[in-house]
């Protein structure tokens, strides 16, 4: 990362849970500033000011995306308002850095990605976890080889709570997931289905999603907002080797196994020829560094050098569209939804 | 247990990799003998023969469902085996103990139901993880209010192997849990979505089942043949209680939660008010008998007291009808199927 | 806790690796704050100015020590430093906030007893594991008697490094457990055996230490620096029951089983009778707040209401000589040390 | 291992809770064969009789030694009647198997060597562990200079019972370790320290172990009757590399870890250099053969070639004469006894 000749003024809206560490790690990469924090309520306002004593603050988004001093908004809000916040900042003229899912529906994204392509300007969606040594690692042995063709993608995703007021439990905790198969794979998203239940007349607070790809894989996402235990476990099953991911774990996240099974179909009915292969495990240490710190730093770079994100409003379509489908069917109790 | 005033003789066919343990616990049921052992394999014979050496041993079925001197025959072979053998020994007049799943269809489960009645002979589907010390202790947790209205249950039953030639991983190892379902719950089963993926051209080797019940319940059983790691791992969330059984964890199988979420609907779209609660967690002894031992045992007191086992044909003929609806909707990549 | 009248002005000397804690714990107790940093390496001043933007910071304790505008001093530097510094704030009418372990000597702390006691100022100990709720609910079942007389605690507490300049591996860790053992037990410390290695010509980086206690109690802590995992755990049985401590746990700290033994000696040679009890095992729930919070607001509270602390200069005097007899021990090969 | 041209007649003295595993894996031996039980409780022999149809039982131990068609003995009673019993056998020119540890004094074991020795006999102590896949694996990771020069060994065995009648809790399962270490290590042993409590009036249910080895190697075990767990855990500290097994573990026993540290002395007092090193983690698969199959089958395998078993009674000797000194310091609370 080269020095920064003019410095990037990054504008924050929405200071709830997510947004204080969003602006945090603007705020500490090299060339960057928090210009302005808003956000409607009070209590959170007179947090941010205690954070950020010298930063200006507001409960008035319109002032900031019009503010000709901010080169890139952050938005840290509901879902259901990212549309209309994305938009205002690139018909202003702005970069825009957008939480996760990037918005309600795949119409929206669309738009937003030909006004940033029009206006020459970067979206970059905060699919965090893309950033984490651990899916980084994972990314490398998909790379070299080592785990082979994959066969499947299966997470447990759960805990209990934070019930969310304006989504269920597959908009809130999936897209975690649906972007790193995303990263992962090359194969091809085919069809989706879902299922899940509603406890509380309201959001499904309980959702399993299995989405076909090409090539034989197959990923699944098992999220629960009512869980007594927090589980983030995912298993990854190679041609060549397997994985388990226990994201819980502080120091040995990954543990890549030297097992696997071949298999020679033979000529009767019962020639079913299996060989099963098991050796040692092994746990590659795995960078410590903050995701958020990497991505906001080259959302920076991005900026500076006019380069697009990997994890662009392209990438951010996918998930939502892979969210859309899911939610399809899992109003109709599973009928898969081809993509 | 009373003493049983005659001796029941048992056959055994089937003396493969679960064979001997069906035997051995026959065996040492009071007031039982296994009489006659049955395999196709030279091999297994002379394990038979080895293992019990007073016993007769045989490859030829026919002789043994006709033998006047075997009171009950204990089914131990590959599933599609199922129903031919079991209606030649009701049609002999003989008990029926048979592996799970029952039988292939619903509609030889429906005759064989039907022989038994008007033969007046009894039929038990061997659910074993109904007689384990920790599903009874969570029955118990059920009845007695411990755990309040059943909000979900959701099993991950996943490792590597063992590929069967005969029938995919649902019908492999799905069977356990939805059996466990059936016991636990009095709400009733709804509808079946599946989905799952064959990797080696023939039967799938992991898949998903989702079954929705009535009074807002769902369950979710996770089977794969092709994990690093063997899991065995059930998360059970009622109003009251939650609870997690690691059925690999030798000491603590069970442990309950006193954790759970209030939800009150206020009037506003943002008036959710949701209460949490996280207070100690509790993991009850759990009692380490063997399972099969007291399953044998009770099929032995059911025949001596004219008595239907819980898990009878009936019992068994649920099982194979989610498993049917399983089937069918993992083929059309989950459309849902109504019971 | 009352509202103080008047501000309690805290100093801060060393501003290493506890230090900054120390500092922002003491800041947000209500009714004090840090008025001085002192620390002799430039980076740890530079890193203060930035922490603690309007407080004043210095190289030269003596001008902290002498300060009129002082009330209480916070010693965070290495051991040998402690007396010196501890003294001199008590002859210039200071209360003392020491890190563990006290002093290097006995004779040291009972001379900073003895000067604390002629000025009426409270010297306080950082044993900051008697305020985690762990260590509190560990309390409360001695004191409520849940336990029953306690028979051993033992505790192992290893890691790789950080290898200490100036001490060896039981001065840096074995006051954690000596400190908790003291505080949990009535019985008495009566004699110390200890052992250990020096691996590199230095300072001893394995260690084991037994104290003998009144009434048949014992107390074992293992500590070592050149451990591959990081381990923090602690068995603790007693008459009743028995406690498993795991802190690096983060939801199930404590687990309370409700097992033991009962012995009865028979008459004959054979006839020890032994009876087992194994039962539930519970989790319960322990206090999440931060340790230090609780011990810098105590600190502040006992200057207000000129109170002496329950971990005060007598406290830290009795850890000192533990340390001091396993010393002796540890340097004869255990040769055991009577207190 | 060849075809054994005559067959070797076993005899087993003492079928009580290990007699049991000892007769079935001898008799499993190829060449071997288990030709006489011999308890004095009545209801083991009835267990003999049930387990071992055609096999001879009897009360009377001396028949059995003085049988001539008998081979070799093996003795699985109480340690206090291992001499008698050995040296018996061996006077009547019968090989001979003990339990560990192998005699209750150096004394006896240095009269039963020499008495072997005189009558070309072989006499094997039951060290099982030097047999299993774990120890067999650490060993060879010593022996290719996986590990480096070693620093420390680091074992607790702990758990709830069984209480000895006639020896304490170190002579129970120290031996373990003792034997491990000794197998695992070419360091000399030099110096015991140990301490413990009996809090029954009887024996020691408490205690702690530390040998000091040449080559500033050290090695500690903590063993207790009084655990509310089960632990079986050990760190084995090398210069290159660093060990934790786990034997409770199913499947990843060994854990390899690339951690260490390196140390350079500066010349200021400051000037301690340390240098940390933190890689990958490795977990090497281990045989799973049963560990007492082996050791029966090499002390066949001995007899047959007349050589002299590595777990000779020299070695069981070593480890008495440790067990020796930690009794001995372990009654004067950890005076150091050397060796």
């Amino acid at each position: 990362m080269e020095n920064r000749q003019t410095l990037i003024n990054i504008a924050v809206i929405g200071y709830g849970y997510w947004g204080p560490r969003i602006a945090r790690n603007f705020n500490s990469v090299d060339g960057c500033r928090v210009a302005i924090i808003c956000d409607k309520n009070p209590a959170s306002l007179q947090r941010a000011r205690k954070d950020f004593p010298g930063v200006e603050v507001t409960s008035d988004p319109q002032s900031v995306l019009t503010s000709p001093g901010i080169d890139a908004v952050a938005i840290v809000t509901p879902v259901w308002t990212h549309f209309e916040l994305a938009e205002a900042a690139l018909q202003n003229g702005k970069h825009v850095f957008v939480e996760k899912p990037f918005t309600s529906t795949s119409v929206q994204a669309e738009q937003l990605i030909e006004l940033a392509e029009k206006k020459n300007l970067q979206i970059m969606v905060d699919h965090t976890f893309l950033f984490t040594g651990a899916v980084r690692r994972i990314r490398q042995m998909v790379d070299d080889g080592t785990l082979g063709k994959l066969y499947y993608y299966d997470s447990m995703r759960v805990n209990l709570g934070l019930f969310q007021h304006d989504v269920n439990v597959i908009w809130d905790l999936a897209p975690h997931d649906l972007a790193i198969v995303d990263y992962l794979t090359s194969s091809e998203a085919q069809c989706v289905t879902a299922s899940g239940c509603a406890h509380f007349n309201g959001h499904e607070d309980v959702g399993y999603i299995t989405v076909y790809y090409s090539d034989r894989m197959i990923a699944h996402v098992n999220v629960n907002w009512l869980s007594p235990v927090k589980v983030r476990t995912t298993l990854i099953g190679g041609e060549k080797k397997m994985l388990v991911w226990n994201d819980l774990e502080a120091d040995e996240k990954l543990k890549l196994y030297d097992k696997g099974v071949a298999i020679n179909n033979g000529q009767g009915v019962y020639d079913l020829l299996v060989s099963y292969r098991s050796g040692d495990m092994w746990a590659p240490k795995v960078e410590q560094t903050e995701a958020l710190a990497a991505e906001t730093r080259y959302f920076a770079d991005c900026i500076s050098n006019n380069e697009r994100p990997f994890n662009d409003g392209r990438a951010g379509l996918r998930i939502v569209r892979l969210l859309e489908a899911a939610e399809k069917s899992l109003k109709s109790r599973g009928v898969p939804v081809d993509l």
